[in-house]
């Protein structure tokens, strides 16, 4: 990382939102809780607006505030830049990292298009010294890991089955506002590019197979939204306005889904799925076993093993908190569940780790490219009769 | 029902097996819990075999036993016939009952072809003063039942979602032993007709909405199962063969839907979804509310009403055994659950009464008949690709 | 049971209420899905009011009613004598029924005394040639049977703890009108000796081991109830008067044991748990496993297996509807869940079988009794400031 | 707290183990997600090892280490000491820092006797400027803080059940090593007081009612258990040796009470429950609701309200991470899971608050020495043989 002494790691993160808050706190945790052979500092926060940046960068234990990202990327003494801003701007930033040597994490999706994904991967590819990584972080939630153990392991034999379902509701009620999250213009996509992605995602990589085709519906229930203007209201918060606007993505999408090894998936994502805060769920069944998921309890794995004693078999509900289990070891006692932003955490740990040891991790670039090509195809499935189509560049 | 008095039904129930069985308990227990205005009597045992359909008649309490049902339709002193063979005899069967001018109970699905179904609608509807009903007893399951008058209330607002799964595993195994159920000429379909008929029923019926068209991914995972032979062996069971018999249903099929009212569903059957024996599940979301099943538990009901208080709000596991519930206050207490054959039980109640009320229960052969219409839209989306294809004589 | 030929087992049922009802159902039912040796048949139903009785006997498939159990009891075309009484009558009954060489099955608890109950083992002791039975009827609900399998198969291994709670919420409401279980004279104890006793029986049955001691507390919360005049309303149902009657039984009870092998025990009854319909709940925690089970969830059974993999550990949720679970094989599909009623078919199934097989069935009234000893115990305990008393009669 | 300006809040914590750590965290979290008036510093960390502190204190961001917790008790520049040691110290400690000053903020058990406790409680009481706080966590838990607030809007009516399980098993196995915690001598109790301790607090504060009165049992299974060596073997770690060491508290506690508002309790805490890891339970029942906690989901409270219409009544589970709830608004979206170390982060909110603003925050120590109390009773019961006694001070 051009620093060998001492071990500390400069971090710029650029986004001073919600995600960039959660890759601070990861940023801040992960060598307290985990051995790593260099110690991450938040050298700068990247923001839009100059004093909104300052106090978030104080909030997020960051030395430094800029709005200049191209500034800061050149930066000599910056070696890592941490990508939080919507997917629109992913790549423009990205391969200005990677030109100026830097690693990246770049959060998902990768990118708003599949050609903007592939130029990643290029550029990535051309820097073979760089870690350049995607933020899919749900994998590192313990359970999942453990999961693609148990299916690396040969622990479900031949897979047929994969169900994923991403289940939120807070666009549920017709007058929540509009977010920047239902322009296509600045999310790509909506619900699909934004949750789906992330089924998709976990659905490959526990699975170990590629999807090789899709046959997609998607709709948009409410079609336009209340817009909030930025005004400051008497109680500090904004104010909603009279004016509506045009919701340019989905609602929500749904898919079958074909895989490189022979299973069939179901896909569905929404944000209208009233009373599921955040349910990604996940359920894989092979010839051998079975594995399911649910965030909304993410510190347990349901496995059931067709090898059990007939009579004794039922999904077994393991906490995926003991010892023996995917980064638990580090943490505390057996039992004590953890939170959503552990698997920010142990992005980070692998993320800093792969840097010191010179390796790379997962998510690559590549992978989360093929996310992008099954999120294209299914757009295409969607606006032409849910035909089944062929996902880009997958094997046949 | 032409005997005025004394009050009883006599009933011939046709197919000896499994079904003919459960519908047997039905009659002899239904007026047992539940005030009727006819007792039922089952007054003759269909079968093929004549020393097996003797021994099964003594076995489910039938007074008689018969191998010709021809006969049996067409005599005098039979008031109803129920239909418990496999879907390829329903039209048959039915069509010379309506004729003899007996009220007719069939088992799903109603026909292994829409023109068989089509049929069976039109010979009901020459039958006024008859009854007629098409057996998805799941419907009948007080949990569900209770879901429908939620959804008719208005407690779930506009229907938005509606996610159905029907996961069994008894085929996971490969080895696993070819059955009836698996030749396309008795069957009609595999999985799709024989369970994923009960989640599209279930579904149109909960949502009171029609499914206009589908797009569909069939599979058949395991393409040849060991032949049973019929010889006894020595503990007096079948005893498997070394032949293979090519299985030429589906094991599994999936599907998203369009529904009349513009929801959209995502359907999957399978017998392959390894440690799941019979999870028959539904959920629906709406703008005000959702609802969610599951019958491996089927006593209960998830409720989420998203007009409670902020910070109140959560789904509701209703136990569905209390006197308010549907069905439950002729039984036992409250809190003690129910088990399958309950949906049969309240199915016997709800047609004895429509024929001593001179009404028309539900299912009717016409809602029946919508259903086989969706099963063959799926079979033919899936056999195209899986475009989106209408539903036939679906509302547009 | 003295008739060889033709094999039918000619039963009086005597109690005509709610448990005569569930007995009547498992009579009529048990020969149905169940191989026996001898066909039952309700030959009569015993009740106090003679039109109600006769309209009962028609309800419950009876062949005759009466009002005399002396005369019934004394008959010699009756074989068993099946008592669905309150429990102050149970001793007399049960010994004139034993005189007339009658089989004998006696609802729980077997009787209001210790002494009572001690009176009955000695008469069964004094029949060798006639099957007298309690129907703790909890234990045949097949995940049950399926517990005390695993635990006699030394799958829990040395056990440590006794977890049972017997939780009901009718009498949560103050207004909730007097009935005859809440008069001590008639039902001998109140939550205790009604639902207590079913989470003794099973405790003591599940783990192989005597409870020795306890310590007591039971709490009446509330001291007098509206009394239902039996005048029929307007509507057709009785009138709640005007007048309170004292409670003279307790409404909860919790003790804490130990047990003859040196595991701990927590008990706890109560009709006022707001929300809880039936949950009898027992756990067993062992040195190599454990056991948890709600009847609210009747048909699963949650085994830990702490032999299992580290990393892999969990409560497996097996659903105890597969053909090698207990009592399971005869019925139906695998996952189609059995409901409350059940445990009565089986128990009568396991009676008739000891019946023709000349065999001893469990529960027997020895256990019953050791049941009762642990009730008064528990009295006895609440009445002396808690303090350990040892349970009459139990191995020190 | 001294200093006004600039508004830093020096902390020393005591006890570099486990505790510590979670400590720290909080420590170094809190303002990250809370708007503070004070920003906490680890000023100096305190052990008993030099080197091991030294690294202790680098690992957990602390600015100094120090083995003399005198001498940094007496330092000028310390805001607040920080209680993270074994209970046998706390008094001592908590003497000192108050003497000189400081706020103190200690962890549970407040003290190993109840003397002791009462000596924290008189010296808090005579420094009325400082903040003096003990350390039950789990109160902040926001799914338990939701279940105090509807307890306290009077939601469940009168209550007459507490129900509380804190159920683990990492002393299961007989040859699990011999801790710190099986010593009588440092810990003060076992089971009892370690865990049992929290459902003690949980139970009166969520409640809000004190115990009176408790019959008690407390058992040791396994009397003694191999000692570990502290040399350090090849790989680092501890290697066991060959004696075993005298288990000198309980392994298991369970008891009775009485409220003084009338309600019972029923209480269990073990460490030998095989398949529980941590299974912190409570469930209250009132006449006019219930809520039911498990910290195995520590996400979830199930909230009962027997004022719903009749038909939809159930258990709601409310996934506590809207922002409504408490504590959540200021984090992350709604439904993403908190984990284990939240509670520790809340408290630190609320014990800087009322720093800043002057206030006493719970549990304050006299709430602590009532558990202290409490803690007393059950094992002077368990010693009397389990005979109902008062526990001190409390009100008859």
């Amino acid at each position: 990382m051009g620093v060998s002494s001492p071990p500390v790691l400069r971090v710029a993160i650029v986004g001073a939102g919600f995600m960039g808050k959660m890759h601070a706190h990861a940023w801040r945790t992960a060598h307290r809780f985990f051995s790593l052979d260099a110690i991450p500092e938040i050298a700068v926060l990247v923001g839009r607006d100059a004093a909104r940046t300052a106090d978030a960068a104080r909030e997020f234990g960051a030395l430094a505030a800029s709005t200049d990202w191209r500034e800061v990327v050149a930066r000599a003494d910056i070696d890592v830049v941490d990508i939080c801003t919507p997917g629109d701007t992913h790549a423009e930033i990205t391969l200005a990292a990677l030109a100026a040597g830097k690693h990246v994490l770049c959060e998902k999706p990768l990118a708003t298009s599949v050609v903007d994904a592939e130029r990643m991967v290029v550029a990535a590819a051309a820097a073979p010294d760089l870690v350049a990584m995607c933020g899919f972080s749900y994998r590192r939630t313990p359970a999942l890991s453990l999961a693609r153990e148990l299916v690396t392991a040969g622990r479900l034999g031949e897979i047929r089955h994969v169900r994923a379902q991403y289940l939120q509701d807070w666009l549920s009620d017709p007058d929540a506002p509009f977010t920047w999250r239902l322009d296509r213009e600045r999310a790509g996509s909506g619900t699909l590019g934004d949750i789906g992605a992330h089924s998709i995602d976990t659905a490959q990589w526990l699975s170990g197979e590629r999807i090789t085709a899709v046959s997609a519906l998607t709709r948009t229930f409410v079609t336009d939204r209340p817009e909030l203007t930025e005004q400051v209201g008497l109680g500090g918060r904004a104010v909603q306005g009279a004016s509506r606007r045009d919701v340019t993505v989905d609602d929500a999408a749904a898919f079958t889904a074909t895989f490189a090894g022979g299973a069939i998936g179901v896909f569905e994502a929404t944000r209208m799925a009233t009373g599921r805060r955040n349910a990604n769920r996940i359920e894989i069944n092979g010839s051998r076993g079975s594995i399911s998921f649910d965030f909304e309890r993410l510190n347990e794995l349901e496995f059931y093993d067709a090898t059990d004693p007939a009579g004794e078999q039922g999904f077994r509900r393991i906490q995926v908190t003991e010892p023996e289990h995917p980064y638990a070891a580090a943490r505390w006692p057996a039992g004590h569940g953890l939170g959503y932003e552990h698997g920010f955490t142990h992005q980070i740990v692998d993320f800093v780790r792969a840097i010191t040891a010179g390796t790379k991790p997962s998510p690559s670039f590549a992978e989360a490219a093929q996310v992008q090509r099954v999120l294209a195809a299914v757009e295409d499935s969607a606006a032409r009769g849910s035909i089944m189509t062929a996902v880009e560049g997958a094997p046949s």
